[in-house]
């Protein structure tokens, strides 16, 4: 059932978790991709397009407060009746796999900003909308982070990697405790595993086995379910990692 | 789409999670309840029936292995040509909050018995079916089982209550490593909050707020969820609590 | 400096933690040793004693409430002046590691009995002595348990023993809750690694590299550490590791 | 027993944890006080010395890689004979505690900054000087964080304080597993309670029992402990709360 009075948006799109999220959500919402160039979006607006679906790109830097102010005011005069039911924070920077000394304090800011930054600015543009969207949402209004086993376990050689991961769970845990109980539902996903993406075709992992690799599919499916669940039954982390994963 | 190669089985059920997800599962399979007594499921056939599902009961103790073979031999009677998809464990033993040197050998012996005892022995009857059912199940066979706070909480004046739930979660995630490669998955479900039943109509929880108690048809949502996860993107664990609840 | 007044008891000696805690402790206080059988405490009393300390065994199944209520009733005889400063739980039932479907119920009545049911009679033993000792006591009176990995990781194929290991955490968690503010204080100690014993001499662990065993005297030093913490600053969980353990 | 060869190093001294470990360490080590202002340190260093130790302070910024790194070189001027025993980092940097839309982006940048910055320029600081002390270091060369409550749960408007406390568990996390192996002990506490300090004096908390505020000398105590540990049973995350603490 597409709602006419509801829009998602999804911060960080690709050929990952990104799209499929997006194509999910398209079929009940408008939905507004943000990524940092157009070519990440614009394939996928297409293909909700012809879906049926309604979509379109702003090119957005997470990191940069006023390039999402910027985008919020964009979709506003976009979507002018439109409430925000569901925004998903799916930003993955670059980053560095090194011994710790080998590590530069630009490593470290890279995480640190394209990780809790992002978030910190995407939480703060959407949290004024998703709580104006309480009372009349079909789902109670959701923000939605993807996470990495990365967010949970600081490894050997990931020292700035895990510290952006780790702040963005901390972000998550917050917003969850104070936003919950006014109506949105904050979930922080960790990803753990490798996603199918053709970037990820010719990695060997969990032996080769068949969906030895994430579904980037079956995120989407779990994101729509965390988005779907009713208030009094709200999980505020979840685990998805594929049936052959040591854990 | 109902199944007619397969089947499910609940244990414990009554008027709370078991019979909203032996509801939820019987739209897809026929389900087996099973109870400590009759009236536990009786109700709960006659309405799986009236909405067209098919369903039937077998008083069984899971803490006694014998009563739980002896369930699976009559199961295997009654429905000799299906496979088990899904196996729900939900039993909840009555439990003790007492001062510690209140709290007798007794009341250990019951936790212990009816969380740990009943989860091994269902464990061991439902496993090698669910395995069977790997090749062709229209999702992966799951083996769902109920938590609470007190499996990750061991709580002051909960002490044997903890024990308990502790030990379900220890062989819940054994079995989630042993049986997940081959295709089982095994999913522990943490319900962090009072369920909405006749039992607790009259609490006042969480200031009394709606829905500051939680739905177990909502939770039974997430079971099937958990339960139509691609294999790829297993959750292990869940937890689901009332958007007001502290945590 | 040794107390005249207080007294400790470790419950599970023999060539390991449980020797290198009572040589620890009887540097302090007479210690009182609780094993199944006398072999496994007798040449660690002779040792405390060539050392100058003051010790004695007792044949005791912590497992059997009667067999433990009978020590204590032996000990208030030999030392009735004397007040509990610090109880040791560091029994370790033996367990089976095996595919879950090998497992029997046996196995799993062992862990649980052993491990769960030990620890309960222990505590409900000891604690009426260490919350009278409060007032006088050097050191917080302390009770001290030994866990290990698989207090807090249900390994596969490590089902039952995972079981009772956890549901020893749990009695933990529980007792220090309630007990912590009556100023006794309750710890449990995560052992992650093999410890460096006798039978474990001809095990290559960690590659064989030198300190890849825990050292048994370490994790002793450990324990007094714990003992002698101030009140306004308890440690409640411990992890303890090689330098080179995975983890 | 003070060793002359080898000193130790405390990042972030005031009237609390740094001010009782300088002076706990100060009984073995020659010991250097970073902090930003003289103020901080200057007193810490009478005291020192008028118990018969050797102390000197470096105004520093932790936050400024140019700062840290002459600190260092400064001490390397002062010290050119001694290695470097164990260092610790106890920088807090002020934090708000709010409503998440009250939050700025450089409450923020001050907690990302104060401690995961701090923590990284600081690290790679000392690292290479504690790798050269494990051949010949009396104890395992030691890095010891300072963490709070809000390492490990992130508060409702607690969002940016937690950010910066959780990336800094993460490196801690990380450098213990890629330095531990090379023979240095990286060890996170979290301080799990308000420390008795003269800027507490007036707070009232655990209902103003005796000793519900944490020692400093008490959690020095267990700094020196961890520093102590023998490098086959080393503790990688330690909790320190008042008995009376809920937790």
């Amino acid at each position: 059932m597409a709602s006419k009075s509801f829009y998602a948006v999804v911060a960080g799109v690709g050929a990952g978790t990104g799209r499929s999220v997006a194509l999910r959500f398209a079929r009940s919402y408008p939905v507004v991709l943000l990524a940092r160039k157009p070519e990440s979006y614009s394939g996928i607006v297409s293909e909700i397009k012809q879906q049926g679906g309604q979509a379109f790109g702003i090119s957005t830097d997470t990191s940069d407060p006023q390039s999402v102010a910027s985008a919020f005011e964009a979709i506003k005069k976009e979507l002018p009746d439109k409430k925000l039911a569901a925004a998903i924070f799916n930003v993955g920077p670059g980053f560095a796999v090194k011994p710790f000394l080998e590590l530069t304090a630009s490593d470290l800011d890279t995480s640190l900003s394209g990780n809790a930054r992002g978030l910190f600015n995407f939480a703060q543009s959407t949290l004024p909308s998703l709580l104006d969207a309480v009372p009349t949402s079909p789902n109670p209004p959701s923000l939605i982070i993807t996470g990495a086993t990365a967010s949970v376990r600081g490894s050997a050689r990931f020292a700035t990697f895990a510290a952006g991961k780790f702040a963005v769970r901390a972000l998550s845990q917050s917003l969850a405790r104070e936003f919950g109980p006014k109506g949105v539902h904050v979930a922080h996903v960790i990803v753990d595993g490798v996603i199918d993406i053709p970037r990820t075709k010719g990695w060997t992992v969990n032996e080769g086995v068949e969906d030895g690799k994430i579904s980037a599919d079956a995120i989407a499916e779990s994101y729509w379910h965390l988005h779907t669940q009713h208030r009094s039954s709200f999980t505020h982390e979840l685990d998805l990692r594929p049936y052959v994963e040591k854990f």
